[in-house]
C-alpha cells in the first residue's frame, strides 16, 4: 500500500529563495563582486532544496543581478538595485506554476541529455520539405482557413483507419481529437477531469510535466509503482477503491523514464478494474514504434469497450516533431468535453500542420524512415549503456523508447552531480523531479535520442567523471 | 455602481434536458416519429432557456436520437436505446465547462454571421502559398525542431521592432511571448491569475469566450458598462477598490461587439487606476488595424510604465489567421510565470508556423493586403448597414472591427429569432451571450467580415425576413 503524495501546495519557495539574496544584495550585505555561499551551504541555511537555489541563482543571473565564473560559483553583479517597474510588479500576487523540467529543457547546453526529443539530423528533413510544399497547391487556401476545433475530418478518416490496421481498433473519425502535441492533451484532459481535492493515480516514477498539470488543477497525487513486471494489480484494486481517483495517468509502453512495458495479461484486468471502480484511465503511447526487439503489445485502448480509456497517440514525434500533432482518442461522452475544452483553450490546431503531416503520413517514405530512426536511436543507446558500464553503473535497460533510468552509485547525490554538470553544460533529468514522492534522489533520467552520437559519448565521460570526483571529494 | 455577475456555476442543464428527453424516448413515452415538443414549449415546461434546449435538441440530432424536418421541428429517430457503452460512459462525473459561442460556430450554416473571422477569400492566398514554400528552403530543419517554450528569437526581435515603430513600445524580445491565438494568450493568463473566488473585471458586454474561461477558473465576473464613450471611471475605481479584482479583461479598440473604441485620455488614467489598485489589465486587441476612419490611439500597453497592461496583439488574423499565430507583451514578473504556464500548456508554438509568419510578415506584400482589406471591411459592412436599415433596426456605427451590435425590435426575442434562423442555416450571436449578467435579450452581435457580399445581402435578408414573422405572429 502506497501512500498518497498528496497536494503539496505549489510552492514559491524559488521566489522566496529569489529575493532573499536580492534583499540581502541591496541592503548591502553582500556587495558587488562578492560569491554568494554555495548552492548546498545556502539550500542548508534555508532548508530548501538545492534545485530550488539553483533555480533561484539562475534566474538571478538572467535578470543580471549575479554572474558565474566558470566551475567556481556565482557573483554578485556591479549593477544597481533593481528597476522601479521590477519592484512594482515583483509584489503583484499571482497563481504560481511550476515546471523543473522545462526548467532545466530552457537553459541552452553542449551535451543535452535532459530532452526525450529526436536529434532533428535523424529526420528526413529535406524530402520532408520538398514534399510538404505541395500541401499549398492541394489546399490554396490552407493559410487563411480555421481548423474545426476537433480537427481536420480528413486527417481524422486517416487516422482512424492507421488505427484499424495497427490495432484492430474501431475507431470512427468523431472518437479522434487533434492536439497541439501529447503535452495539450493531458492538460485538456486535466480541465474536465480534475478540480480541488479530486485524486488522481500516477506511476512512481512518471513524467513529471503530467504532476505539474495535476498539481496546477488542485488533484492529489497517488503513486502507483511500475516495475519490469508492470503493476501489482491488487495494490491498484485498493488504490480505486480507497481514494475512488478520477483517472489513472499512465504510460505503460516503453514508460518514461523507467521503460519499462506493462504486459497484455495486466492490460485487459486493468481495464475491467477502470470499468469497475470508474476511472479513467488516461494512457499516454509516444514512443510505441520505438522499439528494439519485439513490437510492444496493443494499446490499453484495444482492450476498451465500455469507455473508460483515452489514448494520447502523439506519434508526430517521430514523424515530424516540428508540427506539433497529436492524435486523442476518446469515446462520448468525453470526447464533447475535451472538444470544449480545446475550444476554449485555443479553438483548434492550425489546420496547415494537420494536412502537412496528413500528406506526409500517407507518403510511402514513413515506414522507410521510421525503421531506419529505429536502428539509429539503438545505436544511441548502446553507446549510452556502454558509456555506463565502463563507470560501473546500473540502469534500467529499455526495450524501447528514448531514455535509460540510471541508479547512481550510493555515494552520490543526484542534486549535487546535477548542479555541477549544469555547471559544465550538461544537462540531465534528476530522479526525484520524476518521483510523486519526491524521494528518488539516487536517480536520473538520461535522454540518449537528442545528442548526437560523438556528444553522447563525450558528455556521458564527463558526467561519469564527474561523478567520480564528486564519490571520491 | 453595477452589481456583481457573480459565480454563477458552470450549469449542466443542457445535460439534464438532453437526458430527460432521452429518458422518455426510452420508457416509451415519446416514440418513433413523434414530433418533439417545440424548443419554447420544453423551455418554459424545463424553466430553461431556449438556447438550452436547442443545444440538447441538437446534440440529440448529432448522435441520431432524432431528426431535423425543415422548419418543421425535431422527431424522434426509428434508432434502438443507446449502446451499453454510452450508457455506462454518460455516468462518469467529469467536470463540464460551456463554451455557447463555439458551440453556435461549429454547426454549419449557409449564412455564416457568428463569426468575427475573415472570409478566406479576402486573404491572398496563391502569393501566400508560392511565397512561404521559401521558408522550408530557409529552414531545413524546421519541421524536425521544436521552438523554445516562449517563441522563436527572430520572430520576437522582429515584432519587438515593429512595436517600436509602431507605437513607440520600448518592449525587448524578452518581454513578448508567442502564443497560437489570443484564445490561448486568455486562457494562459487566467491560469496564472485566477483561481476560485478572485475577481475579475470585464466589460459589458464582452468576448463570451473570455468569460467561459474566467467562470471555468472559479472566478467572479463584475461588468463594467462600455459605451460610446468609453467606461465610466468613477465607477471602474469604485469596482476596483470594492472587490480588488486581479484583473480587467478589456478590448478597448473597436471592442467586440459593439465596435466602441477607448478614448486617449481614458486610457493614460485606467493605467494609473490599475498601477493603484494592483489590478492587472489584460488588454486583447485583435482588430486595430481593421479601422474605416481615423486610426485608433494607442495601445493602453503604450501608457504603462509600470507593468500592468498585459498586451494581447493577434494581429496574424488579418494576415495569415490559419498559423493561429499571436504575440503579447507582458512585463517581469509576470512574463516568466507565461512562460511556465505555456510550458504546460502545449510546451510552445510550432516552431513552422512562426516562422512562414515572419517571413510573409517582412515581405513588401503586407501592407498593401493589409489596406485592401480595410476596403473589402468596409464595403462588408456598408452592404450589412443597408439590410438592417432596410428593416428599420438600430445598430451601433463602428469604426472598425469585424462586428455590428444589432438592437432587435421590441416585439422580437432573440433567443426565438435565432432558433428559427439557425434552423434555416443562418447563424448569429445572440446577445446575452455577450453580456456578464445574460440580460441582453434584444442584442445580437452580427459579424460582416465572414461571408462573401453576396450572402451577406441574402442571409440578412432572409433573417429580416424571419425577424418580420416573429414580430407580426
Amino acid at each position: 500500500m502506497k501512500k498518497a503524495a498528496g497536494t503539496e501546495q505549489v510552492s514559491p519557495l524559488f521566489r522566496q529563495v529569489y529575493e532573499f539574496v536580492l534583499n540581502r544584495m541591496e541592503r548591502g550585505e553582500w556587495k558587488a563582486h562578492d560569491k554568494l555561499p554555495s548552492i548546498r551551504l545556502l539550500a542548508e541555511e534555508l532548508k530548501v532544496h538545492r534545485l530550488t537555489v539553483f533555480k533561484a541563482y539562475r534566474e538571478l543571473s538572467d535578470h543580471g543581478k549575479v554572474y558565474v565564473k566558470d566551475k567556481s560559483g556565482y557573483y554578485v553583479s556591479a549593477g544597481s538595485r533593481p528597476a522601479a517597474a521590477v519592484e512594482a510588479g515583483a509584489e503583484v500576487p499571482s497563481y504560481s506554476l511550476t515546471n523543473p523540467l522545462s526548467d532545466i529543457q530552457r537553459t541552452p547546453v553542449k551535451y543535452q541529455f535532459s530532452q526525450a526529443l529526436i536529434d532533428p539530423n535523424l529526420l528526413p528533413n529535406l524530402f520532408l520539405s520538398d514534399y510538404v510544399k505541395k500541401v499549398f497547391d492541394l489546399y490554396p487556401k490552407v493559410m487563411g482557413t480555421y481548423s474545426s476545433v476537433q480537427g481536420d475530418e480528413e486527417l481524422r478518416e486517416t487516422l482512424s483507419r492507421h488505427f484499424h490496421e495497427q490495432h484492430r481498433l474501431q475507431l470512427s473519425p468523431q472518437e479522434l481529437i487533434i492536439t497541439s502535441g501529447a503535452q495539450q492533451a493531458i492538460n485538456l484532459i486535466a480541465g474536465i477531469m480534475l478540480g480541488p481535492m479530486d485524486y488522481v493515480l500516477v506511476e512512481r516514477p512518471t513524467y513529471s510535466v503530467a504532476m505539474d498539470i495535476f498539481r496546477r488543477a488542485g488533484a492529489r497525487l497517488v503513486s502507483v509503482e511500475i516495475t519490469p513486471d508492470g503493476y501489482d494489480l491488487t495494490e491498484v484494486e485498493e488504490l480505486m477503491r480507497k481514494f475512488k481517483p478520477r483517472m489513472f495517468y499512465m504510460n505503460p509502453t516503453h514508460h518514461n523514464p523507467t521503460g519499462y512495458t506493462v504486459p497484455v495479461r495486466q492490460r485487459k484486468l486493468l481495464v475491467e478494474l477502470a470499468e469497475r471502480y470508474r476511472c479513467l484511465l488516461v494512457e499516454d503511447d509516444p514512443f510505441r514504434d520505438m522499439y528494439f526487439g519485439e513490437k510492444p503489445p496493443p494499446p490499453f485502448f484495444a482492450y476498451d469497450t465500455e469507455g473508460w480509456v483515452i489514448y494520447i497517440s502523439s506519434f508526430s514525434k517521430y514523424v515530424a516533431p516540428g508540427l506539433r500533432i497529436c492524435a486523442v482518442a476518446c469515446r462520448y461522452p468525453f470526447m464533447e468535453r475535451l472538444i470544449t475544452a480545446k475550444s476554449l483553450s485555443d479553438n483548434g490546431t492550425p489546420l496547415l500542420n494537420q494536412k502537412i503531416f496528413l500528406h506526409y503520413y500517407t507518403s510511402p517514405r514513413l515506414q522507410q524512415h521510421i525503421g531506419k530512426l529505429r536502428i539509429a536511436l539503438q545505436v544511441h543507446k548502446e553507446i549510452a549503456e556502454e558509456e555506463l558500464a565502463a563507470a560501473g553503473w546500473e540502469w534500467t535497460a529499455p526495450q524501447g523508447g528514448l531514455n535509460l533510468w540510471v541508479k547512481l552509485p550510493e555515494s552520490i547525490a543526484v542534486a549535487e552531480l546535477f548542479a555541477r554538470c549544469m555547471a559544465e553544460s550538461i544537462s540531465f533529468v534528476p530522479g526525484e523531479i520524476c518521483d510523486p514522492l519526491g524521494e528518488m534522489t539516487n536517480r536520473l533520467r538520461l535522454s540518449y535520442s537528442f545528442a548526437s552520437e560523438e556528444k553522447l559519448r563525450e558528455g556521458l565521460r564527463r558526467l561519469t567523471a564527474i561523478a567520480g570526483e564528486l564519490a571520491r571529494g
